[in-house]
């Protein structure tokens, strides 16, 4: 697989809304995100495929950490697909899950606070 | 009411999941907060106290910007606070809310992908 480079001007988009209030439209389709990430077992597989930086993870090597079944992991891996913050291929017996940087990147800046937090 | 600075060497808890994927308590932990920021009107309603900086806002001056009604902002509200992601003080007639920075900085920084994406 080839890793996808996005081009990142197009976050220019989403200011830290220490900086300026989401307008809602932006609030709508940031939220849908924010939604995907707000469950213990996905953000943990989102971590895990993530923690992979560009490389893509085969299921096989995703299941084994978790106490819940192999359905309820693939239902997880597409909400997370569904959200637009993963992309999958199936090869043969296995799927394989990369994370969509550019994705996450509007998520992150969003929740920025580093112009309220002092460095001291 | 005074800025209340937290201490933010505390953080050093959550490097960016490109770089380590999550324990199972802090994924618990965390998705609380991605949680309460899943709705379009909390995530408004949260920029739009993050935009006065480090400052409170009146409850009456977030109310007009949305169709929903006075209660469903207060609940709103109530899952934005009970998350910790914001605090509030009542004086007088209104309550008054402000921004919890130390609780967004480890969110902001777990979706970091800085590492990921080239700056070119």
């Amino acid at each position: 697989m080839e890793l996808e480079l996005t081009d990142v001007s197009a976050l220019a988009c989403c200011p830290p809304m220490v900086d300026e209030a989401l307008t809602e439209a932006a609030a709508v389709d940031l939220a849908r995100g924010f939604k995907a990430l707000g469950d213990p077992v996905r953000l943990r597989l989102l971590s895990m495929i993530a923690a992979r930086g560009g490389n893509e993870v085969c299921v096989c090597d995703l299941t084994d950490a978790f106490a819940v079944k192999g359905p309820t992991i693939s239902h997880h891996l597409r909400v997370l697909r569904e959200a637009g913050l993963i992309d999958c291929e199936r090869r043969g017996t296995w799927v394989y899950y990369w994370v969509i940087p550019s994705a996450l990147a509007p998520l992150s800046q969003l929740l920025d606070t580093s112009a309220l937090t002092p460095t001291a």
